[in-house]
């Protein structure tokens, strides 16, 4: 038997959010990939969060797990929360709740109103029914939703750190302004001054925090896996894993906007330690007269 | 903005069973796709199911959704439910929470004590907290299940329908006994036999019965979507549908276990109505510094 506790989904009054989402209407499908569905959060909806963290906009791995930050940038923040002593007591939600398609996507779209008034919605439901002591902004766009959620009335008295999106390496070398080890070891440096300020706000944590700085590159110890908890039932483990297990695929940009491919793992088939039967070309046993 | 129900999880009794399931140990991966986890169930577990249908394994749309019967066998069930008056107090679960993997691995372990111990755990506790006036099942294996629960001292009262699995016909064919056609025509002989004696049963459905028959092959209207109230939070509407827009994929028998391509279809591409801002061949407008 396998015992995993798993994300329980969307009590009130978080329900009727997740249940009346803006669509093609108000995030257009030329900027944001609303075909594949809003993506609304991860992490605590039962009252006991103390941090906030606004990310950005969901990638593939959210896309298949319906849980916001659990691929690589997920990894990576769930690295720094655990820096924080935090391992449960946190809750995520993105800047944009469909994937941003294209470079200028989230930029062209961070002020629309439309947009900002449901986001709007979810910070205040969530700050007025937990005792958050703590924002952290991943990248420009979250900090920017933040701030016009601040203008458009919202009182939070809490610290908030904006911080250099998790991806911030990829993007700017690939970019081609700084290398990929230079802009990690900027991120970590950016992530490491924002520790202290964030430990100090955060009077109970799940666990002692550690604040241990981070070095100048990733190390296998700042990457722990998504909670079991976060995802919902019966995800299968390698999913909480960054082992970068789905992609877009396709010969053209039409197909590849299309398609999400998901791959098990080499290190995740365990059918490959025991003998398979004759495997057929169709599923399943055959479905026979009862 | 778009209103949609959701299906909200797995509250209890039936968190427990959500949170611990058998394993590898127990469902062995030389006849089970262990490595996707399991789906548990569609349908209401809030008490008011009126039927209960035991399926057989998850295929690919389920393992994407999360929930059971939801692709072609799901749309085929649906509509017989349609016919019963049935838009909302079912309830499904498998004989397997995994998928099986090759002809025999159904068949091979349909006598297994743990399996059958954690299934009959589900069918005892849902004829416990619902009144379940028939139960459904589709096809051989589902059949055996339902009487080795009973046999196990399980007390059920209800009418039994024991029919064709919604796929028997593509299962039957494929394997050279009889045409596609003939296969469908049987099938939907078989479901009519069993139209009367689930009405007379299901005392009060949803709405009025209709028990029309059905005719010599699957009509657009015997093939309804999956409500959407039956899938999680966001789940995009295509994926109620049943056009085949999940496929295993791969160069060879490893690969193809381990490879699951979700294809948005064509008529569901609201980016192609609608310009597109330059594509990019990375994720998301480019997180910078706050």
């Amino acid at each position: 038997m396998n015992a995993a506790p798993f994300c329980p989904g969307y009590p009130p009054p978080y329900d009727v959010l997740a249940a009346s989402y803006p669509d093609a209407t108000v995030y257009p499908p030329a900027a944001f990939r609303v075909e594949w569905g809003p993506i609304f959060h991860r992490g605590r909806l039962d009252g006991t969060a103390k941090l906030l963290v606004l990310g950005q906009d969901p990638a593939v791995a959210e896309t298949v797990t319906r849980r916001i930050l659990v691929g690589v940038a997920g990894q990576r923040t769930q690295g720094l929360l655990a820096r924080l002593g935090l391992t449960r007591s946190y809750l995520m939600v993105n800047t944009f709740v469909y994937s941003v398609y294209g470079q200028a996507g989230g930029n062209a779209h961070i002020k629309d109103e439309a947009i900002a008034a449901y986001r709007n919605s979810w910070l205040t439901t969530i700050v007025s029914h937990n005792d958050i002591a703590a924002v952290i902004t991943l990248g420009a766009l979250a900090a920017s939703a933040y701030h016009r959620w601040l203008a458009a009335g919202a009182t939070f008295a809490g610290h908030h750190a904006a911080i250099l999106h998790p991806t911030y390496p990829e993007s700017a070398s690939a970019a081609g302004q700084i290398t990929l080890a230079d802009a990690t070891k900027r991120l970590l440096a950016n992530w490491n001054e924002a520790l202290p300020g964030l430990i100090a706000a955060i009077a109970q944590p799940d666990e002692p925090a550690s604040g241990t700085p981070y070095g100048t590159a990733f190390i296998e110890q700042d990457l722990p896996p998504i909670p079991p908890g976060d995802l919902p039932a019966g995800i299968p483990e390698w999913m909480r894993t960054a082992r970068n297990w789905g992609t877009r695929q396709g010969p053209d940009a039409v197909t590849k906007r299309a398609t999400i491919a998901v791959t098990v793992p080499a290190a995740d088939r365990p059918w490959l330690t025991q003998p398979t039967l004759q495997p057929s070309g169709r599923r399943g046993a055959q479905p026979g007269v009862a």
